[in-house]
Order: structure tokens, then sequence, then C-alpha cells
């Protein structure tokens, strides 16, 4: 009997039983444990944590922990909150959360693109008007971000006959999409992009990394999704821009703070589309398989997929 | 010198300019003039005439008609109103314009499929709240039309991933999609879409296709996209249908009377999207090149394109 796994995490009661549920199933050789639930030497033992916004205290508890699997892709938080002595941290990488945000993506640079908030807008005034029609070849979308998730994403809006840039910090190679990479190459794309869309991990590179001087560089009447996470744009300096009409929209669907305040002034900007977070739900299914793979595959051999680098913080 | 080609419309004059330009430099040898401008011997040597809504009654005077060209792709108007002895019409079937009618089919199906009335409806209420994801083949598209507009946008649909099936009146096959017909395949069509697109054209058949009766066997919170022509769905019915809970959603882009009366319900409908008859805007640049090419050929070969089926009415 290997030693059981801890399940640590900040979620409902209910929702913790459904993750370990569908864990359980998964790896039925495994025993997983809330840690709320594990005595002192069950917490000694455990080599391995799943975690989903977990509380530090609880991991500083597992004392013999080799390794944590992550069930978000977005690990800044933990990255930030265990600090460079955690275990080594395996992200979740879910192929079906990737095909999910790239349909987001392309679902919502149509939105833009077709001009539905401008036709709503127009509904409740109950003004019939064409607003002129663009081929995608002349909508230059920006793509912030090459990960896995980033070059799905590009793939889609070229399939779907956008003119597409990518950027990412260091150069990246992708086959068929132009890519810039750097603080020049991020200067040309703001000056190009109808629409630019936020896909970058957040690090202490990119936070506040779209604030007024760069907003002030876009290209005027351009929109912004932001399916990263919210302090990658400076809340105030996108208002400011979208009150400015420098930008035409934003398509927000993370925030600094969630759920976002019933105060803020997103909710009820004109030009500001507010999503709960939605761009890629988690799929708990695909998301057990995943997790249950890697988990058997280190009890066997020992060797892990690539994990996260605690300096660069993704 | 051939005869004048007669431009027929009941557009307003700059806009007849602006076509009369556009197809006068895609035909360099021929000389086009407005029916308004011409005299009565230029009227009865006519042997073409470009028409956009044309008045029939000028229509009339061109005694030598020989075929008319419509810029229109629907031209149940066009047939109506010249009846059965009418020459032969080509209505223009331009591959960008049908290009565009499967993006729009798209956009609007991933409108509704990422559920963005309702976090509109929420936004306004600031209320941050997921709803559920369906994975697009657990979504059943149904499409009304399987010309060349339908076609194409199951093709998008397909490889959007969309659980999709078509139905056309008599038998069509088209690869990788399911296809029904006739009366049963439609009651099985109506009966197990999410999504139904109508893209069928208007004739004395789909007149009132979707009636109290149709839209009753419809499956509960399926939503509906019109992109046909208003009278293929009774809009009394419709509102019923959204009224009652029965369907969930309408996004109407073609109504009865176009531009729609101001005191329509559908404009502050909370279940309806009103557009503006914007879902494949007619391209002056490629209908003008595609009615030149086929002017060409006629003057050339005197072989026309398949014409319209007076009896059918498309």
């Amino acid at each position: 009997m290997p030693s059981p796994i801890a399940f640590v995490s900040r979620t409902t009661d209910a929702n913790e039983a459904e993750w370990i549920e569908m864990l359980s199933s998964a790896l039925p050789g495994e025993t997983i444990l809330s840690v709320k639930t594990m005595s002192d030497d069950e917490k000694a033992q455990a080599e391995i944590a799943i975690v989903a916004n977990p509380d530090p205290a609880d991991i500083a508890k597992l004392t013999g922990l080799k390794w944590i699997h992550s069930l978000w892709a977005g690990v800044e938080r933990l990255v930030a909150e265990l600090g460079t002595t955690a275990p080594p941290i395996v992200r979740l990488t879910d192929p079906e959360l990737t095909r999910v945000m790239a349909e987001a993506v392309l679902a919502w640079t149509y939105y833009l693109h077709r001009d539905m908030p401008a036709y709503r807008d127009n509904q409740q005034k109950a003004l019939w008007k064409e607003l002129e029609y663009r081929h995608p070849r002349d909508v230059a979308v920006g793509l912030l971000g090459l990960g896995a998730l980033g070059a799905a994403a590009a793939a889609r809006l070229r399939e779907a006959g956008f003119n597409t840039t990518g950027w990412s910090r260091s150069p990246k190679t992708l086959e068929g999409i132009d890519t810039l990479s750097g603080d020049s190459g991020l200067q040309t794309l703001l000056a190009k992009s109808d629409i630019l869309v936020c896909l970058v991990p957040l690090t202490a590179d990119t936070k506040g990394l779209l604030n007024k001087v760069r907003l002030g560089t876009m290209k005027a009447n351009a929109a912004i999704i932001n399916f990263a996470r919210g302090a990658v744009i400076v809340s105030e300096d996108l208002l400011a821009a979208l009150d400015a009409g420098h930008l035409s929209h934003a398509v927000l669907d993370v925030f600094e703070q969630e759920p976002l305040d019933a105060r803020s002034p997103f909710w009820s900007h004109q030009r500001v589309t507010v999503l709960p977070h939605i761009s890629a739900p988690t799929n708990r299914q695909t998301s057990a398989a995943i997790v249950a793979e890697n988990i058997s595959a280190w009890r066997k051999t020992g060797s892990l997929p690539a994990t996260v680098d605690m300096a660069r913080g993704y």
C-alpha cells in the first residue's frame, strides 16, 4: 500500500469531496485523503499533495512531501505563497483546457470582430444601422503569450483568417504565425493590433505589463481581451484609456480580486464586457485523468513531467 | 459597341452611382447606364439588366431584355414581382459572401454556446456566476437549408466540433455531416437541436415554416438563429415561444419588414438579439467581378450560369 496522497484546497467541502471522488476512481490503487481529515502520522507519510488554491500552512504540515500536483494551470499564487523552499510543483496542462481556451479566444475575437457589443448598444436604442464589415485578413490580432494556450489560440485565429501575430518575452517560432519578442517586439505589437489578447502567465515581469504608457501606445480604437490574470493590466489605466475613447472595448474574464467587487466600475462600463473567469473552466474528468497518469508514472519510474520554474514563476 | 446594360434598382442615387462605377471598371468594354437616365431607344436596345431590388415597372420598359443579373443572392421578391414571363435570372453566388455567412453562423453559434447573452444579463446585475460549459460535441446544431451557404456553414460548425446536422427539403449528402430531409426529417431535427440555424431560401414552401406547431416541437431551451428571411418564422409564434420560456434565445438578422419597425417588440425583448441584416453584407468589389465574368462569358459564348427556377423561386 503506497503512502496516502494529501488533497489540499481552500475550496468548499462539497467541491473537495467531488474532486477526491473523481481522483480516487482515476487512481484505484491510491488512498487520497483531505488534509483536514489526516492524522499526524498520515501527514508525515504523504509524499504527494494534490492542490487547488491550498493554504500554505496545510502544505507545511506535510513534512515528507516530495512533490505537488496543482489542479490549476496558473500557479503564481502557489509559487508566491510557498517560496523557493517548496518541493517541485507540477502544474496542470490539460489539452482539453487548452482547446476550450483557444475556442474562447476565437469566440470573443468574433464577438469584437462582428461588432456584437455595438449592435447590442444599437438594439437598446432601436437603431437599425449596418456597421462596416472588415475581412479577417484586415484585422490584426496580437497575442501576448505563446505557451500551450497562446500557441493553440494562435492556430485557431489563423485558421479563421485573422492577421495574427504572437508575442513572447523570449523569441519563439510558431508554424504559420508571425512572432515578436522582447520590449521592442511588444511595442510593435501594441502599435499594430486591432485586438490584443492577453494569455501571459502572471509573473514579476508581467505584473502591470499593460500600464498607462503601454496602453497609450496601442492603436487607436483597439480592443483588449484579458484571459490571463487581472494584474497583467493596471485597472485604473485601462479605465482611463476606455473613458478617453482611445480603446474601444475590453473583454475581461480575470480580475485582481475575484469575484469582482460589486462596486467595481467595470460592471457598468459601456465599453467593458465582464465575464466571471469562465474562458476555460477546469474539466474535473479530464484533469483527474491527467493527474492520475502523472502520479502512476512517478510511482513506477520516479520521474516527473516538467515542473514549475520557481524563479520565473511558471 | 455592344448594346447598353441597364442598371435597375430602388436604392439611393449615391449607392447606384457607386455600383455603376464599380461595375464599369470591372467591364471596361461595356456601357452601364441607370435605367433612370436611359433614352427610350437605349431601353429598347438593352439585352442585359443588372438589378438590385428593382421596380418591376422599370424592368417592363426594357423590351429587348434577354436576361437579368441580380446583385442579391435572395431573389424571392424579384421572382414574385416579375412573374413567370420574366427573362432568365442569374442570382449572385459570391464565394466571399458564402465565407462571410459561414463565419457569421459560427460567430453567433459561439455567442449562444458560450452564453454571451446570459453573461451580459448577469453583468447588468453585477452578478458573478459561472454557467455550465458544455463541450461542442454535446451541443446539437441543426441547419435548415443546405445550399451553398448552408453547406459552407455546416463545414465550419463541424470543424469547430459541434454536433451538426443539416436539413433540406429533398435529400442531400454532405461529407462528414449527418443530413435529414422532408417533413419527418424536419421533425427529427427540431426535436434534437439545441441551436437551430435558418438558411433556407424564402419560397412558398418555407414561408411560415417555423410556426406555432413546429416551434412547439423544438427541444426545450433551444435557441434560434435566423440568417435567412424574416417570413420563414412566424413572428408572433416566435415571441410566444420565447415568452413562455420554451425557447431560450433568438438571434434575428432578418425581418418581414426591414428596417425593423421601431415599435417592434423584438427590439426590447430580453431573449432576442436584433441585428440589422448584417450576417453577410454584399461586397461590391467581389460581386462586381463575378457579374463582369458572367456578362463577358455571355457576350462571347451566349451561355449563362444556372438561372433561377421561377416555379421554385430560387
